[in-house]
């Protein structure tokens, strides 16, 4: 093993033994090259006042060499934001944003102990560092029967890990906290398991309340209590979304500095939050209450940046710093929450209003881009979505054999009403 | 194993075995799912003509929501061109474009097949998808003693391979071809074996002559006639920034359908070449007679980019094919062609003019962005760059004892005079 690894992997063995026993293969031999040409690079930043001849780009008048048929159309940025490398961790200035942003809007943050958000090619990216640097072949990864497929791949397909699924609801459509408890505690012999938690979920919409966001952190104590070890993720895709009164903020905060067997990850990014989804800005960032574990780990996570796509793109970091800066930033952003406010209650009162009978009922939902109808049997969910996309042409995604995933985030408010008279038609139809 | 890999697989192995054999396990299990939310999304694309309610990102009026702090500063571009998910593979019009440019600057490949590229974030993702697809654990990677340094972590510690190195030169400074072919052949007993062609080579700034080219392609086919597969990746980073009477042309062309043993895979990027580093753009192209080789190939790169991404950066995507498509473009290349050009020949009449002796020789360089000094003995490199920093303010990068690399990318032709009689006045007091 390379010996700057090993001094990483003893750094977390001494503060937090169970965060070591945590990683994989994989993220115990991985590292960030301290006297390769990136840090030699960095010292030449510091200390070439004459000449910096160590800098792996082109440069000229001062700044990086460019082309005018590219600057002409991105005259509001300046050259250096835009075409120079992005740090592997991100644009620092960016990482400061985000932390601070980070914590206005989680306020049980307030006195825990967590890193500085390391900037990822977005949320994909952010899941499968965790792959890399915590799954093995076997590893068990807990998350409910409804959720992103995406998942399957990064997790199952390329790291050989184990998907073990629970109910997301129970009978009566509440966070069914004992199948969640159940598949956690299957886990024990194994002693370790990776659990994602996805709020709002997609497909469903759903944010836990209060109340049963509590009950998901005393299972994973309990989970922890007995010996497993929990690495456990908050993917906050499209955190910020809350349209009524669920918990309003990451698990993050209160799995922060809770037992010494979990180790928080929060997975979140610009992508959907400000509305800029090809950007591909996101952020990993771990907690702990130890610093050589936060820098540890940060480095083990430039270091499979580095390995992966060595850094992310600079002008997306430009744009949304640029954005999170700018005095009309929240303003804007608060008209556009309005407006998918506006949708998900509009489907809302639309679903309660008595006019759909007897093809199915919903999911609950109260945040995010999604909801989910669940057909009555009789009613496939592909053969809905492919009567309503040919005879109608409306597209929805089918999901298993009863679900159908409707993303209210794009029909405008006046269209709602007639896109779900037609999914109703549709299902009356096969279901006749 | 997923049928819709096993499917692929079956493909591949049909046309041709040598390149079923080469995937690794990864790239055996890997697939793109075709009836997953993207593909369901796809099909809506074509016929949802009245609501579209798949689509995983917020519309209003008809495009992406979006921001006015963000677009009134890159008001040149449309919304559509900046916010929305890129496809996994890139945007179809600039891989096209960035094909023909391919076969425009390498006409070897007139009447090769080849399949279209697919966009990645930039090299080091490319070189990582070869990783991810083709290297397991002890597989050879045979590379030169000159190399940039990323490959180790890249295909030795995320995929376990072994690294073997052969001398770049040989001693009278020429392609060393037995020592390439001496480490091919050493892999006979294995079968496989992974070989990045990176030319200009990163760290010297060397291609080889045509001549040495025929040799390293007689070589390679030596070995596959040996009976070792070859997946033969040419590492074009630093492509077109030929200054000398080198090759002008990626061996990929040369490589295309030469034999059934060697797969080639170009891997390439605007990065370097239009000077956009930090935009992450480059290219993964694979090249086979069978068309069900290149689509298996392309579904699978495809599934390792969602499982580890999802998508690449849009609105750089956007800026490179909209640069690409300008009138202007190749002039404005052209001009900053001749700027590094008039670096390159000046740091080479200056090295030859006699004024430096007794300290140094070079290693050859006609090409890209370096040149690496050989130290003699009694001045060691790290000790050279810290005193070259510390006492004259001048960054350069040591490479191991002997070797000192310096830009001249990044330095003004009127400054590399200055900079190399400071580098001569820090030898020459080192080795004192």
């Amino acid at each position: 093993m390379n010996p700057m690894a090993e001094q990483w992997n003893e750094k977390i063995r001494t503060a937090n033994a169970h965060v070591h026993d945590m990683l994989s293969g994989l993220g115990r031999e991985i590292y960030f090259p301290k006297e390769g040409i990136l840090s030699q690079s960095a010292e030449a930043t510091t200390h070439a006042k004459k000449y910096n001849a160590t800098i792996g780009i082109a440069t000229e008048n001062g700044g990086p060499m460019h082309l005018n048929v590219i600057q002409d159309k991105l005259s509001a940025y300046s050259p250096k934001d835009l075409y120079g490398y992005a740090p592997p961790a991100g644009k620092p200035e960016l990482r400061a944003a985000w932390r601070e942003k980070m914590i206005r809007e989680n306020p049980s943050l307030e006195g825990k102990a967590f890193g500085n958000p390391i900037t990822t090619n977005a949320l994909t990216h952010g899941l499968s560092i965790v792959a890399d640097l915590f799954a093995d072949s076997g590893d068990a990864v807990v998350y409910p029967d409804k959720n992103w497929e995406n998942y399957e791949l990064t997790f199952g397909i390329r790291r050989g890990a184990k998907i073990v699924n629970y109910e997301l609801f129970d009978a009566d459509m509440r966070f069914n906290a004992p199948a969640f408890r159940r598949a956690l505690l299957e886990q024990k012999e194994a002693g370790k398991a990776i659990v994602p938690l996805n709020f709002p979920n997609n497909p469903t919409g759903y944010t836990p309340s209060v109340a049963e966001g509590e009950e998901i952190v005393s299972v994973l104590v309990e989970a922890a209590e007995a010996g497993i070890n929990l690495v456990v993720v908050t993917d906050d895709a499209y955190f910020g979304l809350f349209f009524e009164d669920s918990l309003h903020e990451s698990l993050f905060g209160k799995l922060a500095g809770l037992h010494p067997r979990i180790l928080p990850i929060k997975i979140d990014g610009a992508t959907k939050e400000e509305f800029v989804w090809g950007f591909r800005v996101g952020f990993i960032t771990y907690a702990s209450d130890d610093a050589d574990v936060l820098t540890a780990l940060e480095q083990k996570t430039m270091g499979i940046i580095r390995a992966t796509i060595s850094s992310g793109p600079h002008p997306s970091q430009t744009f949304v710093l640029d954005a999170l800066k700018s005095p009309e930033f929240e303003a804007q952003k608060q008209e556009k929450f309005l407006i998918m406010k506006g949708r998900a209650n509009k489907v809302k009162a639309l679903l309660d209003s008595g006019k759909y009978e007897g093809v199915w009922t919903y999911y609950p939902f109260n945040s995010g881009y999604f909801m989910c109808l669940k057909l009555n049997p009789g009613i496939p969910a592909e053969a809905l979505r492919q009567r309503l996309l040919h005879e109608y042409g409306v597209g929805t995604i089918a999901l298993g054999e009863t679900d159908l995933r409707i993303a209210f985030s794009c029909i405008a408010e006046e269209h709602l009403e007639d896109l779900f008279d037609l999914v109703y038609r549709g299902a009356q139809e096969i279901g006749q």
